[in-house]
């Protein structure tokens, strides 16, 4: 095993630290978010920071890099207070991965995506997208370690392929081809290796 | 396209809702966080809700459902300041969520992984894990939305196999075989869709 001490990591070159620190933390879900600003121009923009933060109410988590420049995404948020989740699969990953850029048209028109417009947000759906989830602000957090912001938004709509929800609720997101990320430019699929049984201590864990 | 509305979901059982919710947000990375008290009693936990929030300094974050019941590894670390990350391959996988059990002793006697305690914290690292965190508490947030509490940790050291880093500093995870999880209890390995180039507005992302 190799060891790589605090100062170890305060002396690699930025490039290096930032794909050392982005990756070790593991896979995370990526997915475009859509919002429009008050003129009604839209914007897209591919993120990695999405979290689930709670079912009832049933919220989650958006976090920014420091808001010191323009952030057109944040800033529609803030002064809108909707937005759009959608997910990523292998058909339109180029596509998402080029939003990143910077563009001076809507991300959409620019990259070959289609807003598709609901009734529960004032923000598009990406219709290429098969996961879709409507959202509105309901909290903001400032992290003071290094200014970046957390926005918690609650779910108010989801759309997405009636057979891929089981049940018990699970979405079998592998169905709907959703890829995850690593570090900043990293897309993979995922194959299942187990769903288990809620633990217990006198039972081993079993398939379900 | 299925529509789920806001009424829908608060009208589900608590059970399907928990699963969709926890599901829709997408892949998530999954680790153990290994912890002690001032007793220096061990305990270790799996979560899935760890989140990349910086690289320099480098910090991660992890959320924790509401402070209302006992919490073991929140409250060691509020008290200790201190705590591990270990990722979690396949061979450590059954072990990894029988530690979500009700258990009397140290999970880590009671589900068979070992504490391996290093010289930067005081909390151990799991020995059979490819990739080990060591971290200090910085920064507490309280979500106030639904009470759930962000902990924001810097990275003081990471042990990992040397030859699972590329020469840019990123890790390759599915070589060290860390796996990803989905909603409550699904684990994923992933393959690799692509890496790719910079997104610049004039050409097209390309494979890296």
């Amino acid at each position: 095993m190799k060891k790589i001490s605090a100062e170890d990591i305060l002396s690699y070159d930025k490039r290096f630290r930032t794909n050392l620190i982005n990756t070790v933390t593991g896979f995370k879900s990526v997915s475009l978010i859509a919002s429009v600003n008050t003129q009604g121009e839209t914007n897209l923009a591919i993120f990695s920071q999405i979290i689930h933060v709670g079912a009832n109410p049933p919220l989650l988590g958006i976090l920014f890099r420091p808001h010191t420049v323009v952030r057109h995404t944040l800033e529609n948020i803030l002064s809108t207070a909707e937005f759009t989740i959608n997910h990523i699969s292998s058909e339109i990953l180029r596509q998402a991965h080029h939003t990143s850029a910077r563009w001076e048209q809507s991300e959409f028109e620019a990259c070959g995506l289609t807003p598709d417009f609901g009734t529960a947000v004032c923000a598009p759906y990406v219709r290429e997208s098969s996961v879709q989830i409507g959202c509105k602000l309901v909290e903001r957090q400032d992290i003071q370690a290094n200014g970046t912001v957390l926005i918690i938004g609650q779910i108010v709509e989801i759309r997405l392929p009636d057979n891929i929800v089981h049940d018990d609720g699970f979405i079998d997101l592998e169905m709907a081809g959703s890829l995850c990320a690593l570090g900043l430019d990293s897309y993979h699929n995922t194959t299942r290796v187990a769903r288990l049984s809620y633990a217990k201590p006198d039972s081993q864990p079993e398939e379900i």
